[in-house]
């Protein structure tokens, strides 16, 4: 289903098909860990566009780059600030608000001349990722469409060969952003966990998972799937410096036939 | 790093490699969702296995088809027993540890004469994965290795193109399996929910849903990323009846700048 802009014409007089948003997304790290759909969308693209850390490469262009056709045309969308700056902070999110307007006015330029834009979204686009903040502010002018990745998640259960759920076990994804103790009460109340988002947070969490009598049960992974992945015990990890999508994983223990 | 058996030896008098067992994930049932890297694992097996009810087609070998190669020898594993029967009495316990242990027995054969097997599994192995059974019955013997799949809820996410969880939101997958009382105070605690096995559950768990109060933001998928997939919003679906495999989703609805 197209939609059509009645408001747009072609040189010919003829309407105008409008372009569709693809979010498109591209796994926890490892490019052979995108999906064969995820490499055929990026191949045909005309325009992609993909998010980055202002002055660093973007993560999901490198992850994507063998599939980018040489006349493609990109569209880098570099955030105007760090993770760093409390979440809460009213300017931090009136920066970003303008942010995503912008960016998503940007897309919408190529969408209504009816070009179709594929965003490049690491991990699963639909779990915390900053494609749903573009989706939002464009699905209703214009067609959206999603390609499901391996979430960052799933990549770091398969490399740490980590069964996660058994039976009926109950997993719980938490952000490491949020207090010691609702991090506290969350993995107390739980079989399985997987806290996300740890960067500065990683000792918060550690203090945490002591409070919940977890703090054994917990694993760290870095760089899950990639080159320099690194695979730890929590509890014999000597620092408490991780970076910003470092998970720690505590795997349920259900039923076992 | 091989795990070498002392025990075995090749006709030549050299110590014969033994074989890894790989869990393979393929996806939530869509082929083109396999991974770039299953698809290859597939191609280069020489031995698969995959599970399947009694009597009925494989779906993970469905998925994978077009990867197997001509000469590679299938393992079919068929469960003894269907879903419906109460997961906790003895007899089904007892049945399924005994199919269990004759699995891993029948894949030890071949890993034990050097041949790597590929377990097809659907979704994400490490996800309440049948794959996770096996793995704990071999892995002292036979090096284990996973190969991460897209899961079955990121393919329902993006199939309702749906984003689930934002900033600080905690998402909870459970299972329909839990009684009701269960299920009503895990959906009210959290701020998104995926709710997973559905079957004969899924009247249990729309009272659950009302309890919660949360029924007019759950929708239900049904063979998400498949030909036959059914998308809507739980409360205008007419009647209880869903695959096992259907699943609900609950959106979180966080910070958004």
């Amino acid at each position: 289903m197209n939609i059509v802009d009645p408001n747009l014409r072609a040189d010919d007089g003829a309407r105008v098909t409008l372009g569709a948003l693809l979010g498109v997304g591209l796994g926890p790290g490892d490019p052979e860990l995108m999906t064969l759909k995820a490499a055929r969308l990026v191949s045909e693209a005309k325009v992609v566009a993909y998010f980055s850390k202002r002055g660093k490469p973007s993560h999901a262009r490198a992850i994507a780059a063998r599939f980018i056709a040489k006349d493609c045309e990109e569209i880098a969308l570099a955030y105007p600030l760090t993770t760093e700056i409390p979440f809460d902070h009213p300017d931090y999110v009136a920066a970003l608000a303008a942010f995503y307007e912008e960016s998503a006015e940007r897309l919408a330029l190529h969408l209504s001349l009816g070009r179709d834009v594929a965003l490049l979204c690491e991990g699963d686009p639909m779990l915390y990722g900053s494609f749903m903040h573009l989706q939002t502010r464009l699905s209703s002018r214009f067609r959206v469409e999603v390609c499901a990745g391996v979430s960052g998640m799933s990549g770091c259960f398969a490399s740490a060969r980590q069964p996660m759920t058994w039976g009926d076990d109950v997993l719980t994804v938490i952000p490491a952003t949020l207090p010691r103790e609702i991090l506290a009460q969350r993995l107390a109340a739980t079989d399985a966990a997987v806290v996300m988002k740890l960067g500065g947070n990683l000792g918060k969490l550690r203090r945490a998972l002591e409070d919940a009598e977890l703090i054994e049960r917990a694993i760290y992974v870095e760089r899950g799937t990639m080159a320099e992945e690194k695979i730890m015990r929590l509890a014999e990890k000597r620092d408490d410096d991780a970076p910003y999508f470092a998970l720690v994983l505590v795997p349920g223990a259900g039923r076992r036939p």
